[in-house]
C-alpha cells in the first residue's frame, strides 16, 4: 500500500483525533524494549497477536548480532504466531514465557533449558497476573510494555481487538506502557467481542451469563490513553496453517462419541439439542465437530476456547445456532470464508476473555460437554496433557483442565496408539501410570479411542481399569495392560493397599521399553 | 427419656400435624432396606448423620448373622459417624461407597477389595448424583431410600438440618423414599442454614454470593412429604472425638504462614483483614487458625468446608467476624461450648450445601486463601492427597482440589518428614515424584513445612524444585533430593527433555527404600 493510502486507511480506523499524533514507526519505539523487560502481547492460539513490533525487534537482533543480549519475559494469553514468538526463541530473545506456546524453536528452548516456561490454567493466568503474582519480585507490579493488535481505536480511546481476546484486557490493565498495532488488513470487528475487565477480591462480581449468547461486557477494551507510547500501522494477516483433514481413526472416535451422546439423550440425561459443546484443537476435535454436522442433532450451541474451520461447516449445515470462544483460529482459507461472509456469521459469534471463556463458574452453570486430546491416559483415568515421558514439554496445559474439571461431561479422546520411530503402534496412549498428571481420576467421565468408549462415571478404580483396558486399549496392548493390572491387584491386595493397585517400581516399564527398544510392546516385566 | 416425655419433645419439633402419623420404630422400616439397595444418608465429616436407623440395621445384621448378605451402595456427602459407617463396614454391609469416608474398618474394606469406593470432588459429587451419573445403570435414576437427621419438621413439611448440610439437599432431591430422624437432643437450629437446591442445565443460575455472610437460600430443605415413609425419634448426639493439641511442628508451620500473609499485606496483594480463609482438618490447620488468634489480623472472615473448635477461639478472640461452611465438626467439649453460647454465635455462622461451600465459582470470586495438608508433595509442586504409596486409600479427596484449584492463594502445609516404623523421620513428605497426583503443579502457589515456606508463583519447574528442596525439605533429605534433581536435570537436558526433569525409572526409589528397608533415607540410586 502506498504511504498516502495507508494513512487514509489508518485515519478511518483511528476515531480519536488525539491518538493520530502517536502514529510512529517501530524504530521509534525500540527504546521501550531494554534487555530484561517484561512484555505482554495480545493474541491467543496464533491469532490477534502483534506482528510489526515483534518482527522489527527480531530483525534488529538479527542484524546487530544481539542474540542472547536482548532477552525478555513474554506473557501472551496463549500462543502467538510462529513468525513472532518462535522466531524470538530461535534468536534467544525469550528469558521466560507463560502460560502456553507453540513452535519448534520455542519448545526446543524450553526443553534444552534456555527458556524458563510455566504453564498455568488459561482461566487463571490473567487473574494471577492482575494479582501481581508474576511481577511480585519487581519494583512495581507492572509489565513494562504491552503490544496489542487492534482493528479500530474508538472515540473514547478504547480499542477493538482482532480475532482473539485472550488475556489482552488484563495485560492492558497491568501495562505501564502500551503500543497499539492498528491492522487495516482486517475488517472492522466492532461487535464481535464481549469485553470484561478484572476486579480484585473482595470486589469481584458474578458473571451473569446464563446462555452462550449472553453479553455482559463492552465491545472494546478501555485504554488509559496516557499510557499509549506509540501506534504503528499493520497490514499483515494472522499467519495460520491449513487444517489437516480428519483421518479414519478420528472419524471412528467421533462415531463412538456421537453414539454416546445419543445414548445420553435417550436416557434423559441430556436435552435433544445437547448442552454447549467445548472442543479442543486437532484432528480428533475436527472430526467430532465434522461428525456432528452429519448427525441428527440440531440447534447446537458451542461454549469453547477456540473456534476452528469445522465450526463454519457446522454453522453452514444449519445445525449450530451460536458459538462463543476466546479466539477464532481459522486456516487461511477459513479466514477468507469467514471475512467474505462476515454478515452471515456476525450475529452468531462472540469472543470473550479467556478468563470468561474458560471460567469454571460458567462451564459448570451451562453444563458444558468438554472434549480434549491428551498425550496419554492411564488405566485409572488420570491424563497427561503436557509432558512427554514426564519431562518434555509440548505446548502447555492450555484450557484442558479448566474444561475437564468443570464440564458436565469430561471426555478425553485419543487414538489407542501412536507410531514410534520403528513401530506404527509403538506408543500406547493407554498406559499403566501417566508419567505426568494434569487431569486426575476425579476429573474424567469418559475415555474414547477408535477402539471404543469407556464410561467410567461412578466406577471404583479397579472397575475403571478393567473397562478402560477392555474398551479403549489397542489390541496389541490389551494383554500387557491386563497383565500389569492382574499383577498389581494381586500384590497390592495382599499388602492391604488395594484401592488403586500399582506396581510402583514397574509402573513406567512400558515407557522404558519405548525409550530403550523403540516400542512399548517390548516391555518384559509384566 | 420416658416415652411420654419423648413424645412431647417430638411434638414440639414436628410442626406439620399430618407428619405425626408417620412416627414409627426402626423395625417398622426394615423392609425398605433390601440387599442391594441404594441408600443416602445426611451428614458430613461425622456430624448431622442419622444414628438410629443405621444402628438398628447394624444390630439386625449382627443379631441375625447376616454379614455379607445385606450389602448396600451408600452415598453420604462426606464421612458419617464411626458407629454407623465404620460399623457397617465391619459387618460387611457396604458394597459401594462414595465420595469420602473415615474409619479403620471402612478403609480396610476398601484397601482389601471388599468395598468399591470412588472419591470425587465434594463440590461435584451432589451435582453428578442429580445428573443421574451414579444411578445410570438402574431402572430408575433414584436412590431407594434416604435417611436424614433433622432438628425440626416445619409446617410446610420442610426440614431443618443439624450440624451439617453436605449433600443432603441433593440426596433428598433424588430419593424415592425418605426417612427422617428427628433429633431432640439438638437445639432448634432454624436459621443456621442457607439451603439451595440443584437445578439442571440449561436452567442453572449464578450463586449470587458476594460476601461470606450473603444468604441466597432458605433455612430448611423442602421435602415431598408423600415420599416420607417414616419418622423416627433420635436423642443421640453426634459422636465426635476430642481434638489433638497443636504440636511444635504445626506451630512452626503456622508461624511461617502468618509471616507470609503479613508479607502479602505489606506488598498490597492482600487487604489488611486478609480474604476469606479456608482451612482443612487436622493438627496443622488447627495451629494455623490458633496462630491467627494470636496475630495482629482482625475482622477476619472464613469461607471453608468444615468449622472446627479453633474457630470458636478465633470468634472469642474478637478477630473473626463471620464464618460459613458445610458442617460444624466440634469436639464434644466444643459442641457443649457452642450449644451453651448458641445466641452469641448464631448470627455469625452459616451452613450451606457442599456444592456451595466448595463451589469454584464462589471460591474464585471471593479470592479465598486455601490451606490443606497432603500425603506428600513433589519437587515440582504436585501433591498427593489420597493414596499412600500410590495405592492405599486414606479418606478420599474431599474438598482439597475444589479449594486448591480455585483459591487466590493455594497453600499446602505439611511436616517435612513423618515417622516410619523404625525411623522418626523415615518418610520425607517432599519426594521426587508423587506416587499419586490429586493436585497438579498448575494448582499450587505455596508449599510450607516447619523448615520454611516455598513461594512457587510464576516459577518454572526447575526453579520450583530448587526452592522447594531448599526451603521445605528436611535436612536429612536435602542432599538426596538435590542429587536426584542434579542427575535428572543432567540426563534430561542432554536428551532435550529438560522442561521438568525426571529419572522416570528411579522416581519412586525413595518409596522403595521405605518399603524394603524401613526409611526413605536408605535410598541408594541417586
Amino acid at each position: 500500500m502506498a504511504p498516502g493510502m495507508a494513512l487514509a486507511a489508518l485515519k478511518q480506523r483511528i476515531k480519536r483525533p488525539s491518538m493520530l499524533s502517536k502514529l510512529c514507526k517501530p524504530k521509534d519505539l525500540l527504546h521501550h524494549f531494554p534487555n530484561g523487560a517484561y512484555i505482554g502481547w495480545s493474541g491467543f492460539t496464533g491469532v490477534g497477536y502483534p506482528k510489526i513490533m515483534p518482527t522489527f525487534l527480531a530483525d534488529h537482533v538479527e542484524e546487530n548480532d544481539l542474540q542472547g543480549k536482548l532477552r525478555y519475559t513474554l506473557f501472551v494469553g496463549a500462543s502467538a504466531g510462529a513468525e513472532t514468538e518462535n522466531r524470538w526463541a530461535a534468536l534467544n530473545m525469550i528469558e521466560r514465557r507463560a502460560p502456553h506456546q507453540v513452535g519448534k524453536n520455542i519448545a526446543k528452548g524450553i526443553n534444552e533449558g534456555r527458556i524458563k516456561f510455566f504453564d498455568k490454567h488459561l482461566s487463571m493466568f490473567p487473574v494471577d497476573l492482575v494479582y501481581g503474582f508474576y511481577t511480585k519480585d519487581r519494583p512495581t507490579n507492572k509489565l513494562d510494555v504491552v503490544v496489542v493488535e487492534a482493528t479500530d481505536i474508538l472515540e473514547d480511546g478504547s480499542i477493538v481487538l482482532g480475532a482473539s481476546v485472550g488475556a489482552t484486557p488484563e495485560l492492558i490493565q497491568l501495562a505501564d506502557k502500551i503500543i497499539i498495532e492498528v491492522n487495516t488488513s482486517l475488517p472492522h470487528m466492532e461487535g464481535l467481542h464481549d469485553i470484561t475487565m478484572t476486579d480484585l477480591p473482595p470486589n469481584r462480581k458474578p458473571y451473569l451469563i446464563m446462555g452462550v449468547e449472553d453479553r455482559i461486557g463492552k465491545t472494546s477494551v478501555p485504554i488509559d490513553t496516557e499510557k499509549v507510547v506509540g501506534i504503528v500501522h499493520s497490514d499483515y494477516m494472522d499467519q495460520t496453517l491449513p487444517n489437516a483433514p480428519a483421518d479414519e481413526t478420528s472419524k471412528q472416535i467421533a462415531g463412538h462419541l456421537i453414539e454416546f451422546l445419543e445414548h445420553e439423550v435417550s436416557r434423559g440425561r441430556l436435552p435433544a439439542s445437547l448442552l454447549p459443546l467445548q472442543s479442543g484443537i486437532g484432528n480428533i476435535a475436527n472430526a467430532v465437530i465434522g461428525g456432528l454436522s452429519d448427525s441428527n442433532f440440531k440447534n447446537l450451541k458451542v461454549w469453547t476456547e477456540v473456534i476452528q474451520d469445522t465450526f463454519l461447516d457446522l454453522f453452514d449445515s444449519g445445525k449450530l445456532d451460536f458459538a462463543t470462544a476466546t479466539s477464532i483460529r481459522f486456516s487461511p482459507e477459513g479466514f477468507k470464508r469467514f471475512y467474505d461472509n462476515w454478515s452471515d456469521y456476525q450475529g452468531k459469534l462472540l469472543l470473550r476473555s479467556q478468563q470468561v471463556s474458560n471460567s469454571p463458574e460458567i462451564i459448570r452453570r451451562l453444563g458444558v460437554i468438554g472434549m480434549n486430546t491428551p498425550v496419554e491416559v492411564d488405566i485409572y483415568a488420570h491424563a497427561n496433557s503436557t509432558c512427554v515421558m514426564g519431562s518434555r514439554m509440548l505446548n502447555g496445559l492450555g484450557g484442558s483442565a479448566d474444561f475437564l474439571r468443570s464440564s458436565k461431561y469430561s471426555i478425553m479422546h485419543t487414538p489407542s496408539a501412536r507410531p514410534s520411530k520403528t513401530d506404527p503402534t509403538g506408543v500406547s496412549c493407554i498406559v499403566p501410570m501417566c508419567t505426568h498428571v494434569d487431569q486426575t481420576e476425579h476429573d474424567l467421565d469418559v475415555i474414547v479411542t477408535e477402539k471404543g468408549l469407556a464410561d467410567v462415571r461412578g466406577l471404583s478404580p479397579k472397575e475403571r481399569a478393567r473397562v478402560i483396558i477392555e474398551k479403549c486399549a489397542h489390541e496389541d496392548y490389551k494383554p500387557i495392560l491386563t497383565s500389569y493390572m492382574d499383577k498389581a491387584e494381586f500384590e497390592c491386595l495382599r499388602k492391604g493397599w488395594g484401592h488403586e493397585p500399582h506396581l510402583l517400581y514397574n509402573s513406567f516399564d512400558m515407557h522404558r521399553a519405548l525409550e530403550e527398544e523403540g516400542s512399548m510392546k517390548k516391555v518384559k516385566s509384566f
